[in-house]
């Protein structure tokens, strides 16, 4: 597995903190289920109990930082273990995949927020993922006001959630800039409205996308 | 870190199952420590408390099997660590660095057992590693003999004792190999004779790696 396909089935949504995502989630999966497809709801770092156990390492503040580098693998090793137990094997049915964050992650933080190599990531995303969503919609929204609203939450901030605002700031110009450089994949939804909006946008805009005029 | 130091003060010891390496450590640790140097044992997949997590999760049989390319990017993320937290700064304070495992075993059990490209290996190692040991000590014996010894031992086969006689075979072949390509880094020890023996032998082939005739 060497090369990129993308595949039509599967659907990421990426964004920041405070961007919505929980509440975007549950209405793209309604509007995909709403034929009758099966829909798998998943998200990473996660998606099989193996890979769940790699993010309660990352985002544990138990033991002592990950390095960037040590960072990126654990990431991209839960990746291919999610895309091989459950991403594609779900494609192989004919389900939808929505995915709570995918590779665009990858470069977003580890790339643009921790200052690796996009070459590098390029190079993982090739080896060990191999495939790209036909749709992936960025919720959008100024640092400032995700972080206000991230907390407005219960509980201790985890590991990524700990970062100064310039970190956010890059992981925020690393997703636009690769929206922009993919329009016939990337959706941008102005997250700064309020969630109901933000999820009926994100629906109207993936029904564009699945049904073109 | 894209390209590959060699540290002169950095000994790995690298072999298959039954091979004696604790034995081995324990005398490689005292001759190293005898003129009052430090001495810093470690091991791979381990050597941090983050890196000892990732080995627990390769190594425990309790959720599905990690996928080969999984595998491979939690060896690397847990030496990524090991390297920064550990090996690196006992290295610049000037200590010895006795590792057992290092990067050769992921090219002898995920390239050579698992059938990864090789080239991906050689990447990760320049990209997130960096360095080579000056010395690697490989204890080599027949898979048969290394096996009918391992089984002598308590205790349940981990994920990577559990593999059949093929995969052990490509694994020798694979350390093999990387012993002849690279003569001036690797010492190869007939790991047949008694404990004490390979013992007394891997310690007289390091002191003649440090005091050249």
């Amino acid at each position: 597995m060497t090369t990129l396909a993308t595949h039509p089935r599967l659907v990421s949504l990426e964004g920041g903190e405070g961007a919505g995502k929980s509440t975007v989630l549950e209405a793209l999966r309604i509007a995909l289920g709403a034929d009758g497809d099966e829909v798998v709801c998943t998200r990473e770092p996660g998606g099989t109990p193996l890979a769940e156990m790699i993010r309660a390492l990352l985002l544990d503040p138990a033991h002592e930082p990950a390095s960037p580098e040590t960072e990126l693998l654990l990431m991209f090793a839960a990746r291919a273990q999610h895309v091989r137990e459950t991403i594609l094997p779900a494609l192989e049915r004919g389900a939808w995949v929505l995915c709570d964050r995918f590779t665009d992650s990858s470069f977003a933080y580890q790339g643009g927020g921790r200052g690796l190599d996009a070459g590098f990531i390029d190079e993982l995303e090739r080896r060990v993922v191999g495939l790209r969503p036909g749709l992936t919609l960025l919720l959008d929204l100024p640092v400032a006001q995700g972080r206000a609203r991230a907390l407005g939450r219960d509980g201790r901030p985890d590991r990524i959630e700990a970062e100064q605002d310039a970190f956010f700031e890059r992981v925020r110009a690393t997703f636009r800039a690769r929206a922009a450089a993919e329009p016939g994949r990337f959706r941008i939804i102005d997250a700064s409205q309020t969630a109901d909006r933000v999820a009926a946008e994100a629906v109207a805009q993936m029904q564009a996308w699945r049904n073109p005029a």
